[in-house]
């Protein structure tokens, strides 16, 4: 195991009914809030009026900042910015899911800067101090609502690119289960590739012989969980065991627990997704359920004895020679992603392969901003060309 | 799922050659402190040596509390609460393992109330403020290093009995798994028994049908690595991995994260323990290695499909029936406490089987204050008597 530093302080209100305690907790923070969410859902589903009550109930004036994208973008954090320091906001809730809080996140440190925003992304200026974060999570995938990352699109650029830091990390998310009832089949799918992708990056990145068998542990069992309960959502949406060890999963994966000791983490196929969506606006999900198996494709011989682990324990593949169980691995992993209805090409996604080598140079510029020095333009085109 | 709140701030620093940090980090929290330990061993290993240096060039003044037993008395206690306020100590620093956490704990708590500090205990008076906490742990058992909790012994009633507030919990824990290479195999072995019970007494309260499949996976993953890396300790007591495993897995079995959503945890196993420790002053995990099984076989009937899944999951029971399956596991569970050397039975730990009925009234007078109401002396005492 490597050596690890784990501090994890936001505080998690997990449950039917929890949405109501959303204005008491913004209380301990402020007393004016900026509402940041995506586009009408909310108020359809009847979640903006849960908390617009209940900031109302413990006395928190808030201002109105809906239209975050689902790949969201500069332009929309930098409003959202403005508008929190005309407004004079001391506190940012973020209503959504990982787009909704990454972009609300943004926005916190942005308020605190004398600056670009964006400085942050590309690591020329660090964040020394930011207004609160708190959330109430409406799609559970990023696990956003219990880290320190965000990730922000500049769309004049093409840039997908990310900061972290402990002062953006929300104060306090409220996760309530039945919220996702109405949450579509298409990005309940998304959402299960995107968690099962964080873990499964760190997962593999561990060097063999495995020696964190605690954290590979945790992984194999969060996956499993995960893909079950994401088959009973597909044919019972509103089944709420489903939905909750969904939510609580997407969190434990991507937390820091299950990685916690596995050393440096790398996210190489995060980050070739990141090219795809900053580039196609495809869901993030969906862009990952095409990379991943061709990144474990790519990888599969350096991790032969990692990936039949994979296979026998979570597909419980039997083939004992471990070449033959790893391919077994990508193969199952590929055919679940389909079965959910999770594109697993580039074809799918209708991004056209002869731009793959266009792909390849966007991604290689967060390779270096990200110290990926292994992942030249020509290695993540050999990877893209895998999900040909 | 249960709706659960999950907040756990204690920073963990982890690893080889983290001790040295110590000084650095109390340093944030005040400028003298109170070093609370057991007897000579941390003299012995180099460990005092190391968090005195720290200590000394982050400019810390410390003053000397030793002699915190292995079931923490409250006499010890109180004279530390006297030895904090006349010195102005504003932060305790606990430099071993359970009971020296739980010492520091109740001393840090106590130090700011102007009334006995065993009122806390009782639950007539209720934590309002606390010195802080940090540790450094020499012994990776009880996970009071990563919760809120505390328990400590009064020795004229013999009533050992628990606290539990966020303000107790400590800031900051180092753990660094070469400290562990000199812990004995005796203790080896207890602290396993320990971090295995947290766990599977919240995994055996579930009610069933199963339905918190996340928390059962987190309980069986972490089981299976207790068990697999102690057997490895036992062979070779400085195997660092093996040592590393099993000190991060005592505080993910015992830190909230393995039983969040898992509804109202009992532990009747802890409480009927903590009769026997408190009247014969054994070793708490030799306790719960007679206890735990026995209980379990009193409960195995209300709960035979979850015993048959552990069996199952944990010990690769392949019997059908799950009757037979739930049987089969016990008997597992409880050789393999034997296979490393940890008492199974009563007579093995020299406690009269004719006092059942006296130990089973001190432990009801437990039971009554922790809201467990099935547990009367009469049911206790059977429980008892399966570990004749």
């Amino acid at each position: 195991m490597q050596n690890f530093v784990f501090e994890n302080p936001t505080k998690i209100i997990f449950g039917k009914g929890q949405i109501k305690k959303i204005g008491k907790e913004v209380s301990r923070f402020g007393k004016k809030a900026l509402l940041v969410y995506g586009m009408s859902s909310i108020k359809k589903n009847g979640i903006y009026d849960q908390v617009t009550s209940s900031l109302k109930e413990a006395g928190i004036a808030f201002v109105d900042f809906p239209g975050v994208k689902s790949n969201p973008v500069l332009s929309h954090a930098v409003a959202g910015i403005e508008l929190a320091r005309k407004e004079n906001i001391d506190v940012v809730l973020a209503v959504g899911g990982g787009s909704v809080i990454d972009e609300a996140k943004t926005i916190a440190a942005g308020v605190k800067a004398n600056h670009d925003v964006w400085e942050f992304f590309t690591f020329s200026k660090f964040i020394k101090d930011a207004l609160p974060v708190l959330t109430v999570v409406t799609v559970s995938a990023s696990a956003s609502e219990m880290n320190n990352g965000a990730v922000i699109t500049k769309e004049d650029c093409c840039h997908k690119y990310s900061i972290m830091s402990p002062l953006i990390q929300p104060k306090v998310s409220i996760l309530d289960p039945t919220v996702l009832f109405s949450l579509s089949a298409a990005y309940s799918a998304y959402s299960a590739v995107d968690v099962i992708t964080h873990m499964l990056e760190a997962y593999f990145n561990n060097t063999e012989p495995v020696n964190s068998i605690i954290q590979d542990r945790l992984v194999e069992g969060l996956t499993k969980t995960i893909m079950e309960n994401t088959d009973i959502i597909m044919k019972e949406p509103d089944n709420y065991n489903a939905r909750a060890n969904v939510m609580w999963g997407a969190i434990l994966g991507f937390n820091g627990i299950a990685t916690a000791g596995m050393g440096r983490v790398q996210l190489p196929a995060h980050m070739i997704e990141h090219s795809l969506s900053a580039l196609y606006d495809i869901a993030h999900g969906a862009g990952l359920s095409i990379v991943l198996p061709a990144w474990m494709t790519y990888t599969a011989e350096a991790k032969t004895v990692k990936m039949a682990r994979f296979a026998r324990e979570v597909f419980g593949v039997d083939d004992r020679d471990n070449s033959k169980a790893a391919q077994k691995g990508i193969a199952n992993l590929k055919a679940w992603f389909a079965s959910i209805g999770s594109p697993v090409s580039l074809k799918e996604a209708n991004i056209p392969e002869e731009n793959i080598d266009a792909i390849a140079q966007n991604a290689e510029a967060t390779a270096k901003l990200w110290f990926y020095e292994s992942y030249t333009k020509e290695i993540i085109a050999g990877i893209l060309r895998n999900a040909c």
